[in-house]
């Protein structure tokens, strides 16, 4: 992408109403634009990213046996009636009526509907198991949204649904789901610590949230040191094997969230590997039982013919807000600076002199030659002066910088830059673009 | 994919309640369900296929030269008080009041926002041109939604807007979608004429509507048959060069929709050339120069230091409309018959009696040879009999079907069905396998 094409409306001044850093940085960044309090325009740079936070969320739902579909965003308010959840609610739903003045409301969370797509479809045991997702944009009118993409109003959220015969059976989907939020946060270069959690308005036996921890977080947790430390189960897990031991190797651990703490336990973890932080919700993963199912009539007929309500689980992850979560843990005074997984762009090439006979043809030269070699660049090809340059560079998080400018040229040398370090190689220009195309850096 | 873990609820019966083709093979192949009137959850095949337009159609507008972002669907309603439409828009939009009372709406398209964002940002010739796009669910409460996704009420569009220094410049992007528009729908497999429309509650001087031509059309159509016949301009255009040849090689002949039908004129087209037929819109281009720009005070200055309203277009693409009109040219008596492009599978795997030794080998060996080759089967391992297993292969159109069964299997033999035509071949299992991962069919 040429950056004069692009849209990339980077401020130069930190909002005075972002308090928190990664807020702060989608705006300077030109990632975001509020249109009304907790309502958020994706500009080019942060929808780049936000498409690729979801593409690893997908890829991960689908390895552990997810089939992805997709809801509608309104919602008739009857399905919220027969739920029993239309008045618990409460001012957080967004209601709305339509010109037949019918109620409807915008989807909060999907439960009802998708309990009431199974229930019209799925009769017999042989339905299930089933584990159904979506990737669709939510509404809760928070009453005081902050933050930024983190507790606002309209966000994406990836919400699973599982359907069982029994416990035994739905426990499994549960394990699935576990597994799976290990993998996909730690792909997305965020170390998520599952922790026993509250299991609030929607209601069940068997909770469990994934925090990451930050300074900035939102509430505070508690957890045994070795979960930070373990790794995600990886991705050559067998999602068809047994993952109990997988899911109980972490669960024997302490960790809990404020509403969950338990002093009395945590004492009992040696003192040098007690942890106690603030963390930011990422995942948040629910058995419940038929506690839809019920009320709704989602039954099933077992193998001797009798009706019985489904089992299900609900597993939500919050798309919108991990690329707040992402900046929050991946960012130095400068601006942010990417896991590669979501890096908006591989490389930067950054004209010195745009106009400049020799600059313009080393730089459209690395263009094409990146381009083809995969890197997805972007050519800063704009009459800013260098410094502007340099710090928007910096800012967006351009991994690699090839920086090229005529008096560098006349010694046959540009400058390449590694953004997580800070380190500059002189080079000459195949070189440069060979060490990227070549993946020299790609541990970095 | 094994059907056994898919959620694919097929219908018997065609629903009484749906009137055209599209939407009752759209509810038979379990690719749709209805929340309410005009709002559909998308099942895993039909939101399959619906991901594979939507990315045609993104592939198409990056081709061009157009950035993606995405805006939110709840927008405030003084954007809409700004430009004046806030009360001309009547019925058809949805208007919500949040918890603080304040009038909020569900956005029906986004000139308002765009200009928004560009004004809020841009400021100068040097910012010019820029073509923006999203990919976003847009909601119109129409009173009397109909005919499937085909008149919806949440529905999903692409909608780009054009920002020009002046009319002459505007226009290049004007061609531009222009071309890319031809491009998108000979992807998809549609014969689309561009048509002189009317530029209704948008406003504006220069506007085209895309019509596929279909028996269930929503309204009359004219034009030179030629239209009809003339090929997409090609993947290779260059969009930097001069793209109004292109465009006025069509527009040079007769196309209108009932509104701008001038029967004077259609009569000098050669009457074996005049063509009148019902179409479906899929997609509509406006060129509105200051139309929103002058209310909304999106200036930028001009060389000579003066601010002007900058010149703007909009160009929608309805994309869950695509979808019904797709399968509208694309069915037999049987089900769908894809193009390659939007295939949701690009095979199937009918294991005639799921259970027995040698038929699951085959199928299985089968599963994991496609799998590996890129065709995405899908497996249908139910214990289904096999004439349900045959309609359902048909109905949701699987283009190319291995039937394994136990008494072929004696012989060493599997049959290869084409859905397209009907063909079925007797072959070895390797031989069938061979002729799909080679690609044998592919120009089928």
């Amino acid at each position: 992408m040429r950056l004069s094409r692009y849209f990339l409306p980077v401020l130069k001044e930190t909002p005075s109403d972002a308090q928190i850093v990664s807020h702060q940085l989608m705006l300077r960044a030109g990632m975001i634009r509020q249109q009304a309090a907790g309502i958020y325009s994706w500009l080019p740079l942060g929808h780049k990213v936000l498409k690729k936070i979801e593409q690893i969320v997908r890829e991960e739902q689908d390895r552990a046996g997810a089939v992805e579909m997709l809801m509608p965003t309104v919602q008739p308010a009857d399905l919220w009636r027969e739920s029993g959840r239309y008045d618990d609610y409460g001012d957080e739903m967004l209601r709305i009526t339509d010109r037949h003045k019918r109620d409807m409301l915008y989807g909060p969370t999907n439960e009802e509907m998708i309990t009431e797509i199974f229930r019209s479809y799925c009769k017999s045991y042989k339905d299930v198991p089933k584990l159904l997702y979506h990737i669709q944009w939510k509404f809760r009118d928070e009453r005081r949204p902050r933050f930024g993409v983190m507790r606002g109003r309209e966000f994406l959220m990836k919400d699973t649904y599982s359907f069982d015969i029994d416990e035994d059976s739905a426990r499994k989907s549960y394990n699935r789901m576990f597994v799976a939020y290990l993998n996909t946060f730690s792909r997305l270069g965020l170390k998520a610590v599952p922790m026993k959690a509250d299991t609030g308005p929607i209601g069940g036996d068997l909770s469990h949230e994934f925090i990451v921890l930050a300074e900035t977080g939102e509430s505070e947790v508690f957890c045994h040191a070795d979960l930070v430390e373990m790794g995600a189960p990886g991705l050559d897990v067998d999602f068809e094997g047994d993952l109990q031991p997988l899911v109980d190797q972490r669960t024997a651990l302490y960790a809990a969230t404020e509403e969950m703490h338990d002093p009395a336990e945590f004492a009992k973890v040696s003192a040098d590997r007690q942890l106690s932080a603030r963390g930011i919700e990422v995942g948040h993963i629910f058995y419940f039982g038929t506690k839809y199912s019920e009320p709704m009539k989602a039954l099933v007929q077992d193998r001797d013919g009798r009706p019985q309500p489904v089992h299900m689980g609900s597993y939500g992850v919050g798309v919108s807000r991990l690329l707040g979560a992402i900046i929050e843990a991946h960012h130095d005074e400068k601006g942010v600076i990417w896991p590669e997984s979501v890096a908006p762009f591989g490389a930067g090439i950054l004209n010195l002199r745009a106009g400049d006979d020799a600059a313009d043809a080393a730089c459209e030269d690395a263009y094409a030659k990146l381009s083809a070699g995969g890197l997805d660049p972007l050519y800063d090809d704009t009459s800013e002066r260098p410094g502007g340059k340099f710090a928007t560079a910096d800012l967006i998080g351009l991994p690699y910088q090839i920086i090229i400018g005529p008096r560098g040229l006349k010694e046959g040398k540009v400058e390449l830059k590694v953004r997580r370090t800070g380190e500059t190689h002189e080079l000459s220009p195949e070189d440069a673009i060979n060490r990227l195309t070549e993946g020299a850096f790609l541990n970095g």
